[in-house]
């Protein structure tokens, strides 16, 4: 069967292919003239004007005259996605805050709402409330609905590649919960719903438009409470056999160390997380953020216990990134959360612990950098996430615009 | 450019992909009949017979009468790759020993041979020079020249994915070198040589016929005097960005752990190594293999020195096997080498830590299973890196066999 359908449908499949090539340009760069085009997807000049034309029709993007570019002959027009014309919905559920924004298929951020929560559990029911104030006040959504691809969430839990289904999220107090299907109920909306871990669309997002952009194999740690880990080799996340992978803080590093509220004893989570960070600065753990807020502040005003609290934080940051480097031969350590606001305080330390525990191979081959789209990371990765199967598949969605123009007209 | 090639080449790239899904299932399983490459590959009946037909003309498969099955109808024929009508050879150099072997087509070893080499540094002339020696073993090279597809080595360092350089071979003494390049030259064969790490080569094999058959996500962990690891993501190697990746014998577990041979301290091969079994069993860490072997042989019979040893070893490798399991989530985790022989030992122990130190989600979708191709793993990886070329594009080798032909007919 397989055979005949390559024989019959590979036209098809390379429409969809070219298709899905120049969406990723406009969606990954917004406007971009059709030479511009040509130079990056590899397509031909009269390819891409068709399949603009399909783009076109569909009311997806415009085209525009260029400047006059002081060049001899016509500047090719310029293409330019019509931000609002197809959005998604992302949603962020952090250890000490919510998020919601609305994104534009120029990859702009349209709209924008974050608001603190308390630490420690929330019920389900709590955070998809305060979720869909958050989301109602960005937009109104009915009106949305005939632009809205689709909802991406970000979760800081541990998540299931296929379901969605949120396994454990520690700091919420959650197990088991289908978050996917309760937000959709939820939102009354009819459009899919993609859920993922933090880190993961974290990483995702620094490799779209961020500290990794251009590399393959990347490592990005996201540092607060716990520590997370995204992990993206040859351009694809690693997700494991059932989507679970990337929990790199709970790594067992100190076989003397504390425990951990994984239940484990010595991971690596415990030696740099917030509260790591509080304890070896000599403040209670359990102090928050304010508390958190208030080391950094210190450290970054010289205060010698905040600094040496930092630096053991960077060091055994370092070790733990070592053992990856080791593991994983990265491009790029991308490091996000507390330890981007720390970056310029503890990169040496970093640096010292790879220099010492890395093997020179993958050592040459790795640098370090901080996450560029700083707290916002998730958020923007998980409309990353609600995009996907549009930017890999838009001849699918023009042609349910089309039967709907169709019906509707 | 692109889209004119995609649409000129469409249906050699089918015709490619067919005869690929065809030679793979012949080398992966032997003879098949035609509705079994039916069934396994998705293809018509009649485009199987037309592909079929190709590697016949080639006379690389025969086609027999099967015996009849007692089924009405005519019993399907049966497709038999012919063994010696497309070979590669197969080297490594391991720690304590050097092989090579000649597999054929339909994946069965044709002759093999293993010579034990006194550990420590070797240089680069007298490894090449004795794997030659052992290579002539096996055949005539020259008389084989027409069948010899290429040559796949594996070796115990760390080696580039790209150039097949040996960045380092510690327990070899090597450093930046030029493995293909040396032994292409020693050789005198005109065929594409590659050289892969030798865990890398081991995971390749469990998972195509060992005990990771049929999973996509696979860790391989093969424990000699240094530990080294082969990591399999959706079906294909994790190599990194530069083919370095997969170092998990250095995972810094230990802060107040041993010096490791790499310059770090702690790594986790100084707790679970063979130097490591040996020091928690009392012994000389230099005791080389005859002192792993007595200690092996002791805990068996139930030595209480040497059964403390094997628990302690497994204890350590729980722990980290548990770390992996976190940042990984494999489906499968392959214990090899050392970790094999003592599987049924210190097993338990591993479950333990796994118990303790993993999260349940990912604690609870992986298997562990001992290695199925005992020592020989990396060196039958190796063959099977040596088949990959002609398996992904038969129809390159097709295509030369017959202006072969031509020019000598």
């Amino acid at each position: 069967v397989r055979g005949r359908e390559l024989v019959g449908q590979r036209s098809e499949t390379v429409r969809r292919a070219n298709l899905s090539a120049i969406a990723r340009e406009l969606h990954g760069r917004g406007a971009l003239s059709r030479s511009e085009l040509v130079a990056r997807t590899g397509l031909t000049r009269s390819a891409i004007r068709g399949l603009i034309a399909e783009f076109v029709a569909a009311n997806l993007v415009v085209e525009e005259r260029s400047e006059p570019d002081g060049l001899p002959g016509r500047p090719s027009p310029l293409v330019r996605p019509r931000r609002e014309a197809a959005v998604v919905l992302a949603l962020e559920i952090a250890v000490d805050s919510i998020a919601a924004a609305l994104v534009g298929l120029d990859g702009e951020t349209i709209a924008q709402e974050r608001v603190d929560r308390a630490r420690g559990h929330s019920s389900v029911e709590e955070v998809t409330r305060d979720l869909l104030v958050l989301a109602s006040r960005l937009s109104d959504l009915r009106r949305l609905r005939r632009a809205l691809l689709g909802v991406g969430v970000a979760v800081v839990g541990i998540v299931g590649r296929e379901d969605g289904l949120v396994s454990t999220a520690p700091n919420l107090g959650w197990r088991d919960v289908a978050l996917g299907e309760r937000l959709a109920t939820a939102l009354g909306l009819d459009v899919p719903i993609a859920v993922a871990n933090e880190a993961d669309l974290g990483a995702l997002i620094e490799l779209r438009r961020g500290a990794a952009r251009g590399a393959d194999d990347l490592l990005f740690i996201a540092g607060e409470v716990g520590v997370g880990g995204g992990i993206v080799v040859s351009g694809r996340p690693l997700t494991g056999v059932a989507g679970y992978a990337g929990e790199i803080g709970h790594l067992p590093v100190n076989p003397e160390g504390l425990p951990c509220r994984c239940g484990a004893t010595g991971c690596w989570e415990t030696e740099i997380g917030e509260e790591a960070l509080l304890r070896k600065a000599g403040r209670p753990a359990a102090g928050g953020r304010e508390a958190v807020d208030a080391v950094i502040a210190a450290a970054f005003a010289g205060d010698p216990a905040a600094l040496g609290a930092v630096n053991e934080v960077g060091r055994w940051l370092g070790r733990g990134v070592a053992g990856l480097v080791n593991v994983l031969n990265p491009r790029v350590v991308v490091l996000g959360g507390l330890f981007s606001r720390l970056y310029p305080l503890l990169i040496d330390r970093v640096e010292e612990q790879l220099d010492r525990l890395a093997l020179a191979a993958p050592r040459a081959t790795v640098r370090l950098a901080p996450a560029q789209l700083g707290i916002d990371a998730p958020l923007l990765g998980a409309a990353e996430l609600a995009f996907e199967p549009f930017l890999a598949n838009p001849a699918a969605w023009l042609g349910a615009r089309d039967s709907l123009a169709a019906e509707t007209a």
